[in-house]
């Protein structure tokens, strides 16, 4: 066998390839010279040379994966525009274009094949060694990063863009959330983990150890999913709060020196922020796994826990309202709501006067803006909330994951993230979702149609 | 959500069910009336309307899961013969015929969409199902049983066939041996792993806990792939003797009596026993992964260990030698062999004389019919390791494995095996395959061209 | 430092002995020639040498730690014979007797020191040796098996039955219960464990891997104590069988035949058998602790428990019977009894009636024999079982165990145990001690005051 | 039995107490009223006789141990004033004063008892208690946090400190080094753990995460000793540096900042930080063995370390040298070193000027002042090092614990430390202590008889 062909440490590796000299000889003829960093033009034939013998797979399996895997380790050792350069070759010229597969439909048609041996044609090349290459040490890991960087290579060429999405099915089979393991993170876990949590975190940033500390507390829960060959890289994790009622600001849930609360009194589990962490997997679903599995988890572990729901961000919604009283201007109030204004400012009124409102720094500090941007800012997000567009979609991207979850909407919290995130995302308001778990599958239902769900307060504030 | 949807434990399961009584009523009405254990006729619209309801997926993935779960349920607790309907239904009716294939084919061809969205209308619905299977608890495990009745039932059913062939790509992307971890086994292992080590054994039968206590001693070595999602299961095992030069008698490797050597003091890996545990794996391969990963880590962990060869039946031999004798008569021997049969016996001369001697037990305990029998019995031997058939696979299948990845027919051993099964297999013959690290890919590729690579000493016996 | 003071592997230490030449060099001086394996005189001055050295402690406590390992891995390398002489040397030449006792209270009455300066000071060296002992690989089994050995050895030789002794404190800080880990053992226990028991097994023998499967049968419990620095050795172990009501039979229980129940449905957790593993610790009680947690622990997992009873053998019976039927003739028997006896045989007469019947090979399979024996064999048992010597402590001595642990003598059962121990301990009579957990301080203080606590039914069963 | 007897959690005790109501009734006669918080002097009469029932030992063992875990809890429910007069109560009034211990003597005279019997009586009550104080769930920790009470206690009270030294033997049997455990702690250990390494270094303080990431990085090591049963809780720590030749800048070596070297190729490691944990364990040392033990590791793992040296402190010298110039003015000096201060300063001489010098901050960074200090300081520093006093006993504690352990005292390091800490102790002078494997028991010897070990420029420095 050429090559090297397991998962054991490079050093059993190096000395099997000393010990096998004649091995090692033979499988340098095919290999070559090693590819140079940036990959330039001329290194090109040979790289498609590698990648040809790697395809034709002589030698048996092993020896296929063996030298897979050492094309995968010629790969690690390239610079950012080598892989680059690496993957577009792999995307332009081992891809599956719609000609090749209709030929490949041909001449199965002319065969008595079953079904099977066209799809098993249908593989683009370029799949066929990506497979392989799970064969490197931490392969999994590694498939997913490429898989990442096929992704951002793909929002500029379209090659790169089918190739990152042939290879959905394959990593959608690996990473079938069976085979995940949900686990509990606190304050016991490793610190590396949690300098990981805090890379990952996408909604509410860690500031500090303390931060994180808190977020782990005995009155709160961390849970992530884990694949059982990525042991060190959470896929997904949720945070949640143990709280009594609807938690309505996020400000009081990430206090650090907020006073710890007994968890067996609390009644709510409040999912306050949920992350990806794995670029590489997207298309692949596991938030909706995660908040289902956690909530049970939950209801068996704290019987007196009986609702859940989260605490979330409208990340959309300033960016529709300034552009409704942009474009709209007064015909984006309703009479009653200029008239309401009408006190607060005598600079400018109705949509203008809102506009020279939003724009006062601190503006809610203010109790008569408040009380006068109240009403109308809470009926703008309890309707941007509760519409969808043509394709019967929720108009924001948070919404739409938990409302396709079977969530529904319901709660407008005012002022509930003042921060300068909070602010810019939302006009400070947050939103709850809740999850009554009874409903979920007919919430669903009712959104794939185009309806959103939504509590009857919110219903009757999106109509002003 | 209608149904659990996760791997926790029945009983959390139960209690969240009676926790969200208006789901477990809300799914009752899909699920209906429990299948009936024998699944009589008038269940299987039962049945398919519960497939059905899998297959269309409301209440989204989490939904889709838990149905699915629940089905997986439903056919455990069906009698043998239930379950055969059951799968019988499936393969049947959620297939996907040629024709069908034909059809999304037209289809895919009036659209512009890539090959991938023809490949994804292509999967058989009875696999779509199946691959849900998986959330069931327990349910890798599960699948894989699932497909060894379906090869089962595929014997006489052709339906059950196709299905357990279109199953196969999904249990090679689970079971990619990149997932799998390599296990060393020894007597500190449970004696529930072991216990079923004793029912997989596959080629000398385990015969007490004596003699599997021996096999796991220090101058022993036992090694298995294990899922991480099957950690209880092995998937395949190699049993391994430290041994000094060529093991060339497998009773002495396998007498519990005999003193234990010092591993450190052998110079030869003998690979005595290889078995599949898990049929529902047949046709994904992984003996040739487990014999070069074993023989790397005892090459790093025991520097001394410089060859690695096995002691293996010939299964199809004692039956090729009969054959031969019975249909050819004479023709079957040399004029030399004939005229070595005179002076052993004047009952019969040439084949008969031969046939007789056979046929007389114990045979080789007669010094004179040993001595006349062995030049004849070894060249018939090893012409039938190295003969190919017209496909250029050699006749043999324990021969076919180990050519095939890259082992070469090194020596047979004369008496190597005299229980009944040994006599009844191979006239009590072994050969060694010696797998020499630095040949093993040019002897993959010359056998893969239908030439099957011998020592000198083979050739030279088989030329008679 | 001269000599290795860890616990790493040999060869480690072997390297490290290497790399510090000085310093081996060093210690051979010290060390000298090594001990013959086995012992003779000459080399018992070198020994003596080697002892004081240790004592003395050159170097440091890192060093002296060091220097002690040494000697015990001398120890390892001796025979049979040599292991004693060293064992008696210790014993015999540096205890603390008595007279040396005193005059190191004298010395200490003359000065000013708290009572700990007293007690340090009456440590023997031989003690103080053992103590560092334990710095060798596996120190804690040496030391626990070098107290075995001194206890053989103090059967006939009193200073090594005083070194045993003065061990037990030490011993018994080390294996202060709060230490140990309460493990429950089942058939995914490592083999190598499981044959443990079987070697360890002191109540009733066990003759297969049939027997020990079903001992843990989903029907059964088997824990043990282990310490944390013993992690293959099981310091007692006790089994439990799941049952309903009080088992009477033990061979009902230990038929590996007989069909698994469910134990959810138990109410009766029945120890049948609680075996000592190591005989170094002798004296040093888990027995109490083991029963006291496991009934905790049944009762705590298992809520349908309710009663926790014994199964035990009366190894002291047959032999009270036969002795009390020869000593005290007729006078041993009421003269209902007498008169009793009369219809099943008229060979002989009274406690020589008896007596022959005793004799009669399988008796009780002789229904007359049996109706006669039993009211009379019963009550000669429960008497047995109730009567305390002039010191108060049961005649027998697993009664003196469960009283003294607050147990109360519950049942007598007639034919519990007919196999041939059953019959050579007791006739085949078995008894249930029960555990009655709100009681069992108040029963532990009346059997220290000389009472033993029967059931209603024993006592009259005493009575006649 | 009357209480809870195991180490399982608090809620299973509960239920166990529910469970067996009569119990629990009469436990509660014994126990009365629980003990108020401050443990008024109303209440002393109470702990008494809980104390006396607990020596006492009605029930037996297991009762016995149950009764004191009982009393644990209690004392743990108090406050801290309660605990201070609950401690002192069992001090003053279970003890064991040296009449009592007289009086023990002259009865066990009167006897013929061995020796141990003597010892045993000697056991004072109070240590007797609280031995079985370790049955309370993490009893371990318990009892050594009990006694760093007592040794804080002792400070001011005299029968605290008693109790307290008496106590030694016992938890010096508990920590035997041969049972704790020797782990690495890198940045992959539980955050919890690192937080308790932050809060225990007591030589250089951790400022920040990035600091303790800092010194788990891959050219460090840390080391920590732990007890089987004090699973979360370091015993003792140290922190080492693989270098290239002797360090001489904590600094340096504690900038996060710094780049990350090869430890495969470091030729040193140098022990810069080495902290006890448990107050409680104070007199039973771990340091030595910790040292030793770490070193055999790093020799073992990275053959390329060939020097074992530590970065220590000098704690006492900045006190010595300013006391010597304060009473000995200018005799503190040697001629050429008053000689040498006249051309740095003229606004006074000799021993005047350097104080002078000494009190001008930072004054090292003026070229001339550093020139003139360095050689005074650094001859002072070494003599420092090299005293040993009256006992034969080194001046400063840090260079007694390492020249007790067989190192030298190799380098003094000028300017090693700048920091505020690092002037105060020594005007940043720090002196490397080197432990050379081959010597370290003839340099212990050496310093046990008073004589300081040094290399040959720290000894040419101490003269001048």
């Amino acid at each position: 066998m050429a090559l090297p062909f397991s998962n054991t440490a490079g050093r059993t590796l190096e000395r099997l390839r000393n010990a096998f000299v004649d091995t090692a000889r033979g499988a340098r003829e095919v290999v070559g010279a090693p590819l140079r960093p940036d990959l330039p033009d001329d290194d090109i034939p040979r790289l498609k040379n590698r990648i040809d013998a790697c395809l034709e797979g002589k030698g048996g399996e092993t020896a296929r994966r063996g030298r897979a895997a050492e094309l995968g380790q010629a790969y690690l050792s390239l610079s950012p525009a080598g892989r680059k350069k690496f993957l577009l070759t792999l995307a332009h010229d081992y891809g599956l274009p719609r000609e090749a597969a209709l030929a490949k439909v041909e001449r199965w048609r002319a065969t008595k094949e079953p079904p099977r041996a066209l799809v098993k044609t249908l593989e683009p090349p370029a799949v066929r060694l990506l497979r392989e290459f799970v064969g490197v040490p931490q392969g999994v890991k590694f498939v997913v990063d490429l898989r990442a960087e096929l992704l951002a290579l793909g929002r500029s060429d379209a090659a790169a863009r089918t190739l990152s999405e042939d290879l959905r099915p394959l990593l959608g089979a690996w990473f079938d959330v069976a085979f995940l393991d949900l686990v509990r993170i606190d304050w016991n876990a490793p610190a590396a983990l949690l300098e990981k949590l805090v890379a990952y975190e996408a909604v509410h940033a860690i500031r500090s150890w303390r931060d994180i500390k808190n977020r782990l507390d005995s009155d709160r829960r961390c849970f992530a999913f884990f694949h059982p060959r990525m042991p060190n890289e959470p896929l997904i994790f949720v945070e949640v709060a143990l709280v009594n009622g609807l938690a309505g600001n996020v400000q009081r849930l990430l206090d650090a020196k907020a006073e710890t609360s007994d968890p067996q009194g609390a009644n709510t589990a409040i999912f306050y922020s949920i992350s990806n962490c794995q670029q590489g997997l997207a298309g692949i679903s596991f938030g909706n796994f995660l908040i289902k599995r956690v909530a049970e988890k939950l209801a068996h572990d704290l019987p007196n826990i009986r609702d859940f729901a989260t605490l979330s961000p409208i990340p959309g919604l300033r960016r529709h309202i300034d552009d409704r009283l942009k474009t709209e201007g007064d015909a984006a109030l309703t009479p009653g709501e200029i008239a309401s204004l009408v006190p607060v400012t005598d600079e400018a009124a109705g949509a203008a006067a809102m506009r020279m409102l939003l724009d006062r720094p601190s503006w809610w500090d203010v109790p008569a803006i408040d009380k006068a941007l109240r009403p109308i800012l809470t009926r703008m997000a309890a309707r941007f909330l509760t519409t969808t567009d043509e394709k019967g979609r929720a108009l924001d991207r948070v919404a739409h994951f938990h409302l396709g979850n079977g969530a529904i909407v319901e709660r407008i919290n005012w002022l509930a993230d003042t921060s300068t995130n909070g602010l810019k995302q939302s006009y400070a308001m947050m939103v709850n979702y809740r999850y009554k778990l009874g409903d979920v599958d007919a919430n669903h239902e009712a959104y794939a149609a185009g309806k959103v769900v939504a509590s009857r307060e919110v219903r009757a504030q999106a109509k002003g």
